[in-house]
């Protein structure tokens, strides 16, 4: 292997072993960046809750608006777990069960997919159906990881 | 006007009344919702800005990715600047000089959906360029309407 081969794999192993924390400055960055996915996700998931229950009028448009910002937010959270960034309301289990953590973040980001779908759907049933699973996934979740 | 007639328009009315801020519980969420938005804006801002200015090595995916993150977040701090929503990390101009605001509001995301673009070019430099023309935008708003 020539010297600059050699050099490009080293860069390349190198940007790969990087650990996912490294993006963000400092632990406490890493903890509320999750915080502040999770609570803008949560303050949404709250107004679709609100129609799906009844307690705010069923408003399709607004129900298509919330269930995307949803969905966006549910991409974000878990770069922010990296190795080292142990700290917040997130229990010990997120480091120590790392594929179950996975399996949970699948899910959610797959359900709030489906819950744009519902909202777009355009009905109150569809929405309150997609909402219930949905919600199920953050409880279970929340359970297994979260502190209090 | 028959009885439904004008129970629907009071209703319609109601609602075109109610102020942004009644989507928040409390205040503090309204605080807390603006600046969980303005801090996962930062830290994808913050990467950008290190890849356009050299400290990290550019990365076109990576970049479409943050631009991305950045025009979404760009859109949803505004709607918790509610009235009676006074506090944080906002002077009280906000509420004083809401056009001058909402200008600045539409500027950053005119510029924030121009950023995805320049990502999505590919090039370091057209990433650069419109970096800088974001970042001042984020500063004169800052400069004029947030504290410290």
């Amino acid at each position: 292997m020539n010297r600059l081969a050699s050099l490009v794999l080293a860069t390349a192993c190198a940007a790969l072993s990087v650990p996912t924390s490294a993006q963000f400055a400092k632990t406490d960055d890493a903890v509320m960046y999750r915080e502040s996915a999770m609570f803008i996700m949560n303050q949404h998931l709250g107004r679709l809750g609100a129609m799906a229950n009844g307690r705010v009028p069923y408003d399709a448009t607004a129900a298509v608006a919330n269930a995307e910002v949803v969905a966006a937010m549910a991409k974000l959270p878990w770069q922010a777990f990296g190795t080292g960034t142990e700290g917040g309301k997130a229990k010990p289990e997120v480091w120590k069960e790392q594929a179950k953590f996975k399996e949970n973040q699948d899910k959610l980001q797959a359900e709030t997919v489906k819950l744009v779908a519902a909202a777009k759907a355009g009905t109150v049933e569809a929405l309150k159906a997609q909402f219930g699973t949905t919600a199920g996934v953050c409880k279970a979740c929340h359970d297994a990881f979260r502190k209090d």
